[in-house]
Parts: structure tokens; sequence; C-alpha cells
């Protein structure tokens, strides 16, 4: 198993702890000196970086959420002077401004190691040829991926995305050997390969690719892998932590690989900011704990997910997070409990009869309906397995969010087939 | 004057011969030792790098041309093996394939030292902002000068083209100094900010701009230095040198530096391929001094240019080029004669009474026929001023390419208005 930084990678968790003890230190006392707002916020809320004793003494302090972005816009959370950032990458806001997050020369060669140790980890070594098809400009995804590919001595062909009749000329005539790529183009430029009657097993060279800046489900990197013959890692990253390379799976793909010594993560409930135990499902809240310009202290991702602290088998002490199960403001409250959509999609789908549809209906504050199709041949007038099977969903989501739900089964194509991003809550209270 | 590598640009003119000649027989003997393509063209050309005596010499070696980097396509060229590159650039080709040009870590690093000259040459410093408003992609124009701008400790913003407005808000709210930009879109973005009521001199930052990609005119850049209130430099390069950086005008612009540490050049008779001597209009060639994993020997730009061979004002050792004065496959022959539809231009906008549009006229192989529009106000039935300008402008065409026009004036809006490109020469010839 190759390494970019195999100590960094392997450090005991023990010395890993108390590297990143330091870092946080470090870093909220670097705020607390040099930028005004994190400096009030701690005040207002009784904390001093002097006083931090623990990792855990974390919890503490005031979260920093997209809002205080727009706080002093835009150099205002700066820790260095404007001169000594050497890049802008920006994400679109909830006002009408982007957010808009500024790079050290530091930052922007700690962002590449931190990519090289991802490539490096998936098996990517010097002689591969990366065909970088995100989209080059103001959002992190090409560069990042970009830099520190070119840190590895991966060949970086900058193709950008679209003009898919060039994209596989490139692949080609250069010999592509790994693809990054949002899934929505991969399975276009998998299909127009199709099309052309090109075999990629057999006329181009690709043996992985990195997917990214879309959700995507399992499904759809089984069928992209089939279909191109490739191995896809799934990563992890926002624009507010350097973009890509925050997250990413190891070859043993159990989840995604958070390298602990430049990101604090916790997992917090997103309706009360109270922690959460790993192995819990909540939002990923991350504190930058090696940034120069522009550190975060615990930045709300809106990212809904769950900590894996189990060893992992690659070796690697940093721990895992699962795929992200979705957004924090997809929560509902039911009888009071908060339930994610995707806590009932997990139980769904792991329910033998079950078909791909689904919806959640909320008619009040005290019930929860949830509507599932289920595959066509349970429909044989046997009431036996209905009933069984009912049972099992009704329990099965009980279990998993405390809130015991109605079900209806229904017979697929019943429900409305969305195109896009599926609608799964209907929400039909008022107040 | 600030410098970026002050004891290399103003290296004294017989130090400066000594590293090309050092510099000349290395490349040589490099591609002679590991390129089949160039030791083949060597040999049948009966020359050989280990007799190279002088600089001189370099024109007994063969032109490298468009079609020889097709030849064992795409890594035939290269000097290292391709494990080693890290990037390439294309661009469009006179084939279905595109050119492909590799650089390795080195070559992309000394293609940033050179951009960094430039960029310090014309002022820019550390706390300087530079909106990059080039295609990111395969083409070099936009990375090339992004990695120059880094190392100079620049701020970069990654924009790309395109989405004027969110331009505008990224000059307003950063405080963007220089743009990187096509002339035809300076031109469309000063016209939004004017539609708008933003006065740029007022509500925005910007110092200079640097222009490329695009032919454009001298008149172009007084307008768009007007319309926003900024410095512009002409910059020039191609992707097969690096993209930008090759040429750049330093504050005196009266010409365009080449880094002659890096580029040997010469020009020839694009017809012959004879050298001519410094001043005369020519074909640029342009051997790599300097390059790493895919140098080019004596390689035909098309451009036609001259070499300024007096020393500049500023200091610099490296000799210039005059703006580009267009391709050498626009170049006609009359009466035995080569002869360049950029050099009746030239003459044309120095005579007063001229007015925008021309055209050439060719209706047989002795005779070339000049239409002129004139300035209205000359047809006010006063014949001598017109029998004066006629004669005039005979005999400066005739001084400038040594045949003498048949000359027609015209009144304005007389000749066809081209979108776009001029077509400036009409050759009705057969054979
Ligand atoms: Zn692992
Ligand atoms: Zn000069």
């Amino acid at each position: 198993m190759p390494f970019w930084n195999k100590e960094l990678e392997t450090l005991p968790r023990q010395k890993l702890e108390k590297l990143q003890f330091a870092r946080l230190k470090r870093v909220l006392t670097r705020v607390y000196q040099k930028v005004p707002h994190y400096r009030k916020k701690f005040q207002d809320a009784g904390v001093n970086p002097s006083k931090l004793k623990s990792l855990e003494d974390i919890k503490c302090f005031p979260f920093t959420t997209k809002e205080d972005l727009f706080v002093d816009y835009p150099y205002g959370l700066l820790t260095v002077t404007p001169e000594k950032v050497i890049r802008l990458h920006t994400s679109s806001g909830t006002t009408g401004k982007p957010k808009a997050i500024f790079f050290s020369k530091k930052d922007i060669n700690n962002s590449a190691e931190l990519i090289a140790r991802c490539l490096v980890m998936t098996g990517a070594t010097k002689g591969d040829i990366l065909q970088n098809s995100m989209t080059y400009g103001l959002f992190t995804g090409a560069f990042v991926m970009h830099y520190g590919a070119e840190k590895v001595g991966i060949l970086v062909i900058p193709a950008g995305p679209g003009n898919t009749e060039r994209q596989i000329n490139l692949m080609k005539d250069f010999g592509t050997t790994i693809l990054h790529i949002t899934p929505s183009y991969a399975l276009y430029v998998a299909s127009v390969l199709y099309e052309k009657g090109i075999d990629p097993r057999k006329e181009l060279k690709l043996k992985r690719a990195y997917l990214g800046a879309e959700p995507y489900s399992e499904e759809t990197r089984k069928k992209i892998e089939n279909m191109l013959g490739i191995d896809i890692y799934n990563c992890y990253g926002l624009t507010e932590m350097n973009g890509p390379g925050v997250g990413f799976e190891c070859p043993y793909k159990e989840g995604l690989h958070i390298w602990e010594d430049n990101f604090l993560m916790e997992i917090i409930n997103p309706e009360t900011g109270a922690p959460l135990p790993d192995g819990e499902i909540g939002e990923l809240v991350l504190t930058t704990l090696n940034r120069e310009a522009m550190p975060l202290i615990r930045y709300r991702t809106r990212d809904l997910t769950r900590i894996i602290s189990e060893p992992c088998k690659c070796g690697r002490t940093h721990r895992r997070i699962s795929r992200i199960l979705g957004r924090s403001d997809d929560m509902f409250i039911v009888k009071g409990v908060n339930i994610f959509p995707q806590q009932i999609e997990q139980v769904l789908m792991g329910i033998k009869g079950v078909a791909q549809n689904y919806q959640i209906v909320l008619e009040s504050y005290d019930e929860m309906i949830v509507k599932v199709e289920i595959d066509r041949e349970l429909f044989d007038g046997k009431i036996e397995k209905l009933i069984k099977l009912k049972e099992e969903i009704v329990e099965k989501i009980r279990s998993a969010t405390m809130v015991k739900p109605k079900v209806e089964l229904l017979e697929p194509g019943t429900l409305p087939v969305s195109e896009g991003k599926a609608k799964r809550v209907i929400d039909k209270r008022t107040i």
C-alpha cells in the first residue's frame, strides 16, 4: 500500500491528537488575535484560546456559519494582510455575493499536499495521466486536483468539461489513465463511447476516476465502473475547506478518510448544535487546523454524515466519514424528533422487496406517512407477504428514527418520477 | 525601474550571447541524441551539433514546422520519458489533431519565471490583484499567466471569460488592479460598464491590462485605455513556445522584449527561408534554449515582425520585436517581390487624409491595385489635393515594397465592411 506521507498518514492516534491539539490552540489564538469578528464572537461566548485544555474544549467555542463569511466582506476573516494571499476561490452564496475563500502560497501548497495523499492512496503515481474534466475557474474543483496531481508528478490534461468528442480524442491520443469528472458527465461520456462503438476496456487506458461536485448513489458508481471498466473513488470537499481532498476513499472504500491533522471534525445535532458521538448521523462541523490565510473555526458544513472510528485496513489512522447522506437543511421534525430523509432511505434500501421510489408525506406534527413502491411480483394476491413486509418497514424505520411511521405499500410507477433531484419529503403542514 | 531577475534581464550582450551559445549547443546535442526525428533531419541536412562554432551556425540547421509536430505523435519530440511530463497544452492544428506541447515540472516553473519578468517589468507587484479572464484549459493563455502571477505573489482571481455581470462584480468587490483579457472582450466589458453608468476611474481600481490571444490595432489599445483609464501592454506568445511571455512590452512600449536567454530568434524570408538582417520584416523563427521536455529547433512561427536591435531605455539588453504585423501565410507576390498586406497598411495609416478601409486587388502578377477610402471632405471639387494625395500614396507604397502600385481613391463606405477579420487582399489571379 503506497503512501504520499506515510508518517503523517499513519501517525498513532495519540500523537495525532497531540498534533491536533497543538494546532487547534495555535489557530484559535491566531484568529482571536488577528480577526476582530472572531475575537468578538469568542468574547461574547466567554471563551479564550489560552484556556484551551483539551480537544474536547472546542465544543465551547462558537460555530462559524456561512453568514459569518459575509461579515467585513471580503477580507474580514483574513489573518494575514491581503497582500499575502495569492488565490481567490468562490462558491455561490445565499446572498447575492459569493462566499470568498482566500489562499496564501502556503495554503495552496498545503491543499496540493492533501490531494497528493488522496491520489497516492488510490494507487495513482508518476506516469499516470489525469484528464481533468472539471471546470477550471473560481470553483475549487479542477484547480486543487490539478495542483495535487502536479505535485505527484502525474501528467495533467487540463481538458475542462464539455466537448465530448474532444474528451474522447484526448483519452485515445494521450492514453488518459485517470478521469476527474462529475458523475453526470461521466455517465454521458460513457454513453457516447458506447454509441461510437468504442470499447473502453480495449481502446482506452482508463484505470480509475474521481467523481465529485454532485451527489450520486452507489448504483451510479457501479454503473459507471461497469461501463468504463474502471475503479471509482468518492471524494468529499467544499470550497470553504480548500475544495476537494478533505475526505477521500482508500482502496477499501469503506468510508472517506478525513485528514485529521488538517481538519478537526465533529458531528452535531443540526437543530441543537449539541455534539453527537461517533457513529451517529448528524451535521459535519470542521475546523481548519493548518490554514494560514483564512482559518475557519467550527464551520458548519450543512452536510450530514457519521464518523467511522474503527481502524481502517489500509493502516491510515485518520478516521473516516460515511458517504454524505444529505444536507441538514433537509431535516424535518415529527413528534419532536429530528429526522433526515436519508435515514428513511437507508432503511428502505436495505429491505428486500422495496423498489426504487418512495415518498415521505407530513400532514401533522404527530405523524409521518411513508409511501413505498415495492416489487410488482409481491402483488400476487398473497396478502400475508405484504403484511409482513409492511411490518418490517414500520419496525425498522421506528428503530432508526424513534418515530413509528404510517406505511403505505404501492405498485411501482405510482409515485411521481422526478427529473433531477427527487423530492422525497412532501410537507403539507402549516406553521 | 523594477526587475524580477535583474542580472539576467540586463546581462551585457556579449555575456548574453555566450549564454545563448552554450544553451544552443546543449539543446541541439540533446535533441540529436534523444529525438530520432531530429537526428534524422540533422543527418539529412549534414549538420552535427558537435560542430557548432557560433550562434550564426544555427542557420545551417533545418527548420521545424508545425507538420513536424505530428511526426511520431504525440510523444515523438520528447527528450524525456513521458513519465517526466506533468502538463499537456494543445492548440488547434491544421490536421484533425491538435498540436501537443508537453511540459516538465522544470518547464512549468521556467515559463512562470519568464512571465514573472514580464509582470514585474510592467510595474506589477505583490499586492496587485489580477483578474484572469482568459480561458483556463488546454490553451496556454490563462495558465501560464496564472503561474507567473502566483510566483510574483499577485492575488489571482481565476475568473475565466464570460459572465460579464460577474466580472464586474469581481472587479468591484475584490478591487481588481490588473486584467488579463482578450481585446474584444475588454471592449465589451468596457461598454457594459458604460451602459451601467459605472465610472472605472472612480469605482474600480484597475491600473493595467495585458491583452492577448487576438490581433488588435494600436487604435483599439488607445480606445480601451481611454475607456477604462488604464495602461495596456502588448504581449506575444504561442503555445509551441510556452504560450504568453515570449515577448512583452516594457513601459516604453517601443516593441516587445524577447527573453533571449530562453529563445534564440531569427527573422527569415518566409518564401526562401533565407536569414534577414535586423530591422527587416520577415517571419519570426524561434529556438527554445532552456526547455527540458520538448525543445523546438528553428520553429517557424508564421508570424511576421522585425527585430529592433537598438538598446532599450529600460536597460534590458534583450532585443525587441515590433508588434506582430501579420501571418506569413498572408504574403503575396507581385513582380517577383514578396509583399505583406501589413506593409501596405502601415504606409496607409501614416498618411493624412486616408480613412479606415482599404483593399488590395491582384489581377495579374505584374500589378497591384490598392483601393483606398479617403476622408469625405477631400471630395470638394478641388482635384489638386486628390492628385497630390494619390501621388503620395503611390510613392510611399513603392518605397516600402519596391513595387509601384495602381492607386484608386474612394469615398468612405465604398468598400465592403467586413465582420470579424477584414479581407484585405482580393487575389483574382489563376495558377
Ligand atoms: Zn483506509
Ligand atoms: Zn525596454
